[in-house]
């Protein structure tokens, strides 16, 4: 059979994830075009990837005309994702498309549209919903194990920072759209429904340095959601956190609870004295999501190949996007936003 | 030496758990009164603690005058605590009070003058302050573990709603006061700063027929708050809660993080292949803060029998009143409430 | 109603242990003496129970004479508990022995025998039998939670060494005895059956400079074990264990297997980059099985006033004695001893 | 780069689980053949695997003489081993044999000696060697965690008997090969010492039926060993295990102890009142080691690519299969035999 062609649209550090799982666990697709606009990464990924490296590119215009590839994945920072994704939908080229799936509701909007009128698929990278932990959770909620849910938490700690372009909120959205894109969507989907009303506080504890060149810049906020049925969210933010990549969720039913993730990452504890009890933490979310990844990754494959709609669309791209543009305004308002 | 007497005001749950401890674990102290409205419960109570039945009393006036004790362990609903709470200082009993402390600033105040004026002790019955865990995270923080701390998280599940004289909320202040005083105690205490500003939303999920008559009531909700030192404070609360009594707390420093509490009732798990692995969750609060209500108790008795200051105090039981009634403004307003 | 009065004999470390439990925890009792050949000890222990220090005795039959009481606790070094047993019993004392019971099952027979004939109540110190977890498991065993049990494994691991006197194994039975009489216990306990056949090894590995004086010590060792009901047991020893205490058993049985015990001391979990995730351990017995030590006193105290059989009795005592006898002769002979 | 071909030895349940990693996870690598005495079982994986049906065979001697392959992944029965993993050597073709490595000792030698002579890779399949888990404990041990091992204790309980030809232990040296070999390497790498001494204690308690045909069947069993630095281990088996798959490790050493593994499948953790606390457990053995096999067979191919020695040897396996021959010589004779 034949392998779908792929496309790594940015090679950066989310770019050489999906690469790896492409490279090493998809066998039903292969890498034959990198396009970074840093073309010493894009070369240092079509290397890794045992690619020639003239199919490494400095403009998607030139991947998008002298290489051949069934689809792009599309990892570069988000204000860009608008762009790649139409110029590859204009070409036919189905669209995997990285978290926050843009800054603008209407670049959402245009990005939906292109992919619908182009006829090509569009998946978000929500890759929790690939999670054995998650997607069973979802499994249980949906099977009554726990009831109806009332309250649905989301715990979103990362240990790194963003890249500067991410410091003014204005451009990106912000930690919430940067680190909690994740949260937002896990309680959208977890409660089964869209978001009513947020209010949402902020502060940057952490980085005052940052903070006088970027006075909205935020390291820490929480977030309390009303949802259309009326089950409650509450996310809380922490970036960058030093302890760790802290990716949990609980979701409170009528008649249970249930908790999702943990923050040890493997089972082997030691015991001295001095030390105590101890087990490692997840450091990353590349480690703490490696198997979600590889699902995520073969699911877009196998949509494209059954010619399937994908589990993850834009439509909820964009509602993570429209929670966490109200969330912000909550924040500088410091009132509670309707959507 | 002499024993403390100890007059029990109120026999109902909450004054048989204290009862139980000071007759089976304060070996300084001593039961020699019971009161309650309903002399039944007093005269159980009287009996189980091997106490003759003249001194089980229906009016607390009858209980001052027609017997001999050295402090009032407060436990009746949450409106009658003003009354016998001066009426006790009035005479030099010394005052351990339940939470919640009050319904309204004024009574704590005037509990607080009272008690003051006559030179007696009062002690606030937050008794999660001398749960071994608690207290631990407590010193943990102060010792600069976690760094200084950015978010506080306390969860409040209880499975019992209060009594029916608390479906009121003009009465009782709601599950918020009655359930989750407690939380908003551990937001403040842990985060080690007064409330600035809350918002919180509930709604009435379980129990349509009590919000046919109590239009007010609900059964769960979450809480947003910002502390005066700018930390984040979330609780969350459930009542009833059918899966248990789930009390738990997490604390987000700029350096680590910290957990306190589990909902694991105790270390003993099965598996069999029907069932997976299967763990005992706690159901009582009784059970869960078996530990601390005994420290709780040693404590009063210590500091009558020492003459030191409660380390818990009426200052810190109107706090907790306070921000309680901001919440449930909040509630009502949908707005954010200073405080 | 009249408290059932306690002479503390043996004020050491179990002396002090059980003392604080009667004066702090059993309502129903009250130590009314304290002997100890080291008179000081006595002292100190009759000062901080608020008795007369005329009622610190350093021979037992002083305490005997001129003291009045009702039942004998005995923590005294093994080799002495037959000794103090007798005299207790002939004066219609009632007995509760420490673990070991005693050296010589001949001791053990005697025991039994004089509190027989005496009439005279006697009960062996292995408290894990009256620990929720403990209990609770073996009430799911029996009602068939994890069907047939097949293998019983149990953990005794202990911080600190006995007294110089246990080096000497031909007086103490070393720390099979000293340490794991508890675990000897548990096996049989749990596995509802009496020992038929005992491997053991055991080694000295890091008290080389006892070794020169003792030959015979070791500070580590294995059993294995075949129950009359073909049960398998394993038991593994070490003392001292420098990590802390750690007291487990595991069960497993046709349908599911059983977790009894935990190392972690409390659910307090810090996080932090440097250290991982550090929860403390268990340090002491004292505070492991601090509730079960209460239940087990009280059930003293409750067999007394009601007159019935304690449920741990002289011929769980000796089963366990037989079972490590036949141990340390499995690890001199180097083969299996049949019981 | 060329990739290495791959002829699975076997296309059954171990067989398809290399087959899966080779084909989804070890890009280096290709299938090119498929052997099985069971045509269709090697037809089946040929079509999974995308590869011609005619690259399917029955006769290993065909797979040689008619397909092209660099390795081959021998997966049959225990008493194949030495037979094919010849075959194999003799043409140049690099050998990945599943444990144990073979019945006799004997076998053992001239599995070793054949590869050696023919100058080809042999690695034995102790997956667990390459579990994020038990290598990371290995580590810790090498860096003196946890001082100098004292017991290792290695619990190997797998849900499914082998297959029938197992159950005559001539055949097949019984569960302790089939199931345990893994526990004996575990205890031998952990204590990082060869078996001195092994006394084992088996019986048949759930499969009577079986027991009539196969009088020296057992489906539960436990090992006590002396390894040759008096480090002392303890295995339990238990086959047909009910209640899921549970392969746990415990280093107690000088200084600390070290626990691997866990019985908990995942994360996802639920609560209700009539259910408790409940997590899935692990129910198979490829999932638990899913990482591990991936990582093993990646090992595989790049030792042969770079011409490396694998780190798991046949000297690693022979020192397995003589201590489950100890093991099973003292189970028939009831006492400890040295190795």
């Amino acid at each position: 059979m034949e392998k779908i062609r792929i496309c790594l649209v940015g090679a950066g550090r989310a770019g050489e994830v999906h690469g790896d799982v492409y490279f090493f666990s998809v066998p039903y697709a292969k890498i034959t075009a990198v396009f970074d606009t840093d073309i010493s990464k894009a070369r240092n990924l079509s290397n890794k990837y045992k690619i020639d490296e003239k199919f490494a590119f400095e403009k998607f215009e030139d991947a998008l005309s002298f290489s051949e590839f069934d689809a792009a994945v599309i990892t570069t920072p988000t204000f860009t994702h608008y762009q790649y994704t139409e110029m590859a939908a204009r070409k036919k080229i189905h669209v995997f498309c990285e978290k926050p799936m843009a800054i603008t509701l209407e670049d959402c909007d245009r990005m939906i549209n292109v992919c619908e009128k182009e006829k090509i698929l569009l998946q978000i990278g929500f890759m929790r919903r690939f999670d054995v932990g998650f997607a069973g959770a979802k499994k249980m909620i949906e099977n009554g194990v726990i009831g109806e849910p009332l309250i649905v938490k989301s715990v979103g700690r990362g240990p790194g920072l963003p890249g500067k372009w991410a410091f003014d909120i204005k451009n990106s959205n912000g930690n919430l759209a940067e680190v909690n894109s994740h949260d937002f969507d896990s309680v959208r989907w977890l409660s089964g429904s869209d978001y009513k009303r947020i209010y949402a506080v902020a502060k940057n504890s952490k980085n005052p340095e940052i903070g006088k060149e970027y006075p909205l810049f935020y390291d820490n906020a929480t977030v309390s959601a009303t949802m259309k049925n009326e089950v409650f969210g509450m996310i809380d933010s922490v970036c960058p956190c030093d302890y760790g990549y802290d990716a949990r969720a609980e979701v409170v039913g009528t008649k249970g609870v249930l908790f999702i993730g943990s923050l040890q990452e493997c089972t082997t504890v030691t015991c001295t004295r001095e030390k105590g009890m101890v087990a490692p933490q997840v450091l990353s979310w590349k480690k703490r999501f490696h198997d979600a990844y590889i699902a995520e990754d073969r699911h877009f494959i196998d949509c494209i190949t059954q010619n399937i709609k994908p589990s993850v669309t834009g439509y909820d791209g964009k509602n993570a996007v429209a929670a966490v543009i109200a969330a912000n305004k909550s924040v500088q308002e410091g009132m509670p936003v309707d959507l």
